[in-house]
């Protein structure tokens, strides 16, 4: 008889923009190959180089819209006019497979997300200073003063939510802030709860 | 004004004899200098190369259970006569230096720790298999064999008790195991309960 397998775990990340949390993720997808990201939906235009099932799920207004009303999604967000949205069935689906996922939203989306599967880990990555984040969002120099100033704000404004969070990482030196990250999936994976699917078996051995 | 020092966490270990256990707190200890064990009490005589404060508090029966009766100990036992048990004050001062204290106790002296303190972190360690087990409690050959059934009748036990734990971490590859382990401590201390006092100035300097 095959073993059932093990659920895996939800991770939600979020982080102020400029604090680095894309190219962490990146890394630890290369790290590990028992986590995968989610696809997103999105009512947003195609671009170049894009595809279609891979960087997001291309889907119209209405389609987007019919989701939402059957509860489709496990969390969503309208920003600047397109939709966006982590389906809950392939979330569950893929969990069920024993993969974990991680989901890289904003601190509303993993409100909702908690809501909906409170058993997720739920992290936030912030840089180490205020003035690190200033410069990064500042820094290249070539965008509007308002857009700049509007960056900052909503910076300012997710950081407000960090305690919500389960975790908090500070991504000062990158390797760093990575090997936390990796610490935190694998210690998931030896929570007993976890292990004790795994290794009913031993446990029942051990104990006659 | 100088910082709060963060609390320290406690770690509680516990493992059938034969597990690994003692190897790999040994190495946790090397690897980590926030880490460190408790010295515990007890009223057995002391033995050559063994020093007072150091192996152990070396106590009287009586000064030991006039502790008893004022409630000095977070754990405690009679094994075989002799009383052993660890001092509550101590741990708390400890814990209050921001220092991590690991106890290695069976899982009766765990079960009186979470009573009082719950906020421990509490992780069992397993062998890869009853056989391996089996082997070590009986690979020297040199022991009667009612002292061998003894050993194997008490590793059972303890491992009735390991789905009370919080971690399960199965010592196959000692080095894999030794990761596990450190991963659960880097993990907790990343958690927001202990990151927010750690990392206040910086959350409210962010969220400006």
């Amino acid at each position: 008889m095959k073993q059932a397998v093990e659920q895996g775990t939800l991770y939600v990340i979020s982080a102020p923009s400029g604090a680095g949390k894309t190219s962490l993720v990146a890394a630890m997808l290369r790290n590990d190959e028992k986590l995968g990201v989610s696809v997103s939906h999105t009512t947003r235009p195609m671009r170049d180089g894009e595809v279609d099932g891979v960087n997001y799920h291309f889907v119209s207004r209405d389609a987007f819209e019919l989701m939402i009303s059957r509860g489709d999604f496990l969390e969503h967000a309208d920003v600047f006019g397109n939709y966006y949205g982590t389906s809950h069935i392939w979330v569950r689906e893929t969990l069920a497979r024993g993969q974990d996922v991680i989901l890289e939203i904003d601190w509303q989306g993993a409100e909702q997300v908690r809501r909906l599967m409170p058993e997720c880990v739920s992290i936030f990555i912030v840089p180490p200073s205020a003035e690190a984040l200033r410069g990064r969002l500042t820094g290249r120099g070539t965008d509007a003063p308002e857009v700049v100033e509007r960056r900052l704000k909503e910076a300012a404004e997710e950081c407000r939510h960090a305690l919500a969070f389960d975790y908090l990482v500070v991504n000062d030196q990158f390797e760093v802030a990575l090997a936390d990250l990796l610490a935190i999936v694998r210690s998931q994976r030896l929570r007993m709860a976890v292990q004790q699917d795994r290794h009913r078996a031993l446990l029942t051995g051990l104990s006659q």
